[in-house]
């Protein structure tokens, strides 16, 4: 089918025309189609039965351009590949915390899904103080089972080439090179400061030598390391929550990369939310950002421990272990116990630059965004800045999240001062 | 065209049916075939005009299994793919070191090139004390040149995911993973071991567990680090040498992978070669050694210098580069720096595993199986192992090849005491 763009007028009699009726409107007379505008890259729709609203769907699709920039910014539709690609996988993984997908057109670049209307964005709780017991568990379980289902010690080694081969999305991956690991540490013209964040403060990042060489090492781990199948962009964004569920969408930058970038996308959002609170003295204020520091504990401790215990569940009903036969004593545990300290370094790594694209490249977050005030911003941002620095370049001594924790009470609390 | 194999009777008629006549043959009336039994993947021939004996082609032939264990050890002709890839990639960035190709064929394939006459396998020179003042240069350059070139820091990002998606060779991939990293760390029915050699010593290999973590550290980073397209071989008898020229030949494991393991190949296999002549106490056999020793060093050294001066040279003229704008004070040189540790590291880590699979794994060397004595064998083959395993732990603790000369050297002091 040639390709042509959705919009309010067509887009009912495309749904109708789908064949074997996939998303089972009782009757296409009656829908409500309501555009949503607050994606940057893609084109989305809700369309609702108005007489049944539980019979609603999420359409989705990729424009050969950048949305918001128009046909001016051209970037090829392989990202609706790559997420459909990516939502299947995951589904098959992990099907509880990925929204139903009721029909795919790759020629039309068209996604129609599970409308998550009774689910709201991370983010927007976070900023809102909202508690969310079920976080850190179900995020850790979808952290551990995609990151390990796509890896080496899950997948036949052809398999797991195939895979990464198929999952090649070179031009989204471009635009995290450039504006995740290049731009925001260098005097782009596409980088937005706070006015009032000090030049000396920018300099700290942009101008210290081992900053840059520290930055560079993770780009270049980024490109060269196809280690598992990724979301390739985890923020809090990318996650929608109820008290009861928690959904991943959004995969458009799948590709195969490292572990750590998942998770690192997380807990440099985290953090960043952490930093927005953490500022104030009120009591309620300071129990949230303990929450959060728990949950960032919690999170990377139930990754660590589901993960390694997928990997050993599986290498003994598989009765094939990545290391070969005929082990002795400590091997494995040795083996993944330094496996996962260079998780828990890449992760570190890429969550300092995360936290520093969102400060210094075009990029921003509500987080911090939500005060009008430049000067609280500028302090909150100074702060953030100082810790991501400090744990890119000290990332290999970590062996646990509790000192990253320390890190961030300690430079909330001493700039402050 | 339909696969079928050549062979003394028909390889003639099949040359003399190839459009353009690209092999330069002046009648096809006299041509003598020879059979080169000594492959033991694919088929070979060597067919020359017997009125002048410069008129001599090199024909080499995938079969769909491996020639000499027959039909039933299928093996994909992949490998044949991946070879003229990687011997076109080659000869447009080091042409003086490759042989020419002046036919090939994806569908029959055959790969028809320069028959290198002139020049011998290096593990024959090596094992017979032939000092070639070209090699580390030679060598340094080749590796420096087809590494550097295909490295995300001379490929636009785009390109070199391109290029890493085409250089797949997952059969061959496998077979390293097998017959390097796993079967001859465990009691593999296919490993074969030197009657001579103590039950002690295989297990200061086998059941150790720190080794053997430290093997799997290695396979995983030879199967998740796309960073260079390499030869995927590069032992002694894949170089081909003469005193005035060096060739590298026989890349059909070529794959986009870890630098340090092309490096490590052929210094593992110059360490193992140097522990054969080590032991003895002939004036000639010291001063061999010394020699082994100083091209090791020399290439590496090389390598280190002439990798670093192509990417600082390319960066300048493209006024790109990969740490991105306005750099200050030492940020390249400190991440060139932590670059070059990481692949030395990767290269002692790689040689080692290549060091031990040569001794307890299925495919010996020649420069150690030359001794019918199989105590003085299990000496030196003890040697290497003890080296080996103290540079596989330590890999990361090496800044410069010397100390890894010092370790040979002492290792083959000691133990022989």
């Amino acid at each position: 089918m040639e390709f042509y763009l959705l919009n309010q007028t067509n887009i009912i009699g495309y749904l109708q025309s789908l064949p074997g009726s996939p998303l089972r409107f009782s009757s296409f007379d009656n829908l409500e189609v309501q555009e949503i505008n607050d994606g940057n890259m893609n084109y989305a729709f809700i369309v609702t039965n108005t007489l049944d609203s539980n019979q609603s769907v999420f359409v989705k699709q990729a424009p050969p351009y950048i949305k918001v920039l128009g046909e001016d910014w051209p970037l090829t539709r392989q990202r609706m590949t790559a997420e459909i690609n990516a939502l299947s996988y995951q589904s098959s993984v992990c099907p509880e915390m990925v929204p139903d997908v009721y029909y795919q057109s790759e020629s039309l670049s068209v996604l129609i899904m599970q409308n998550l209307n009774q689910h709201a964005i991370l983010r927007t709780e976070l900023i809102q103080c909202r508690y969310l017991p079920r976080l850190a568990e179900d995020l850790s379980t979808f952290l551990a089972e995609t990151l390990f289902y796509s890896s080496d010690f899950a997948l036949p080694s052809a398999e797991k080439k195939v895979m990464v081969n198929k999952s090649g999305n070179q031009d989204m991956c471009k635009i995290t090179e450039d504006f995740v690991f290049t731009y925001p540490f260098e005097h782009h013209e596409m980088n937005d400061y706070n006015p009032a964040l000090t030049q000396s403060v920018i300099d700290s990042v942009q101008k210290e030598p081992n900053v840059r060489a520290h930055v560079a090492q993770m780009k270049y781990v980024f490109m060269n390391k196809p280690e598992a199948l990724l979301h390739g962009d985890l923020h809090t964004s990318s996650v929608m929550v109820n008290p009861r569920q928690t959904f991943v969408i959004d995969p458009e930058f799948s590709f195969a990369g490292p572990m750590g970038f998942d998770i690192g996308a997380l807990i440099a959002n985290l953090y960043l939310n952490y930093f927005s609170h953490a500022h104030q003295p009120l009591a309620g204020s300071v129990h949230y950002s303990q929450w959060l520091l728990q949950t960032i504990d919690d999170l990377w401790s139930k990754f660590e421990a589901k993960f390694l215990s997928l990997w050993s569940e599986h290498e003994q009903s598989a009765n094939v272990a990545f290391m070969g036969k005929d082990l002795t004593g400590c091997s494995h545990q040795t083996f993944r116990h330094v496996f996962i300290e260079q998780v828990l370094s890449d992760t570190l790594g890429f969550a300092a630059c995360k936290m520093i694209r969102r400060i210094l490249g075009v990029a921003k977050v509500a987080d911090f965004m939500q005060f009008e005030d430049q000067c609280l911003r500028a302090k909150l941002e100074t702060q953030a800045l100082k810790m991501a620095t400090t744990m890119l370049v000290n990332r290999q001594a970590y062996t646990n999240i509790a000192d990253v924790n320390e890190l961030a009470e300690s430079v909330s609390s001493d700039i402050l001062k």
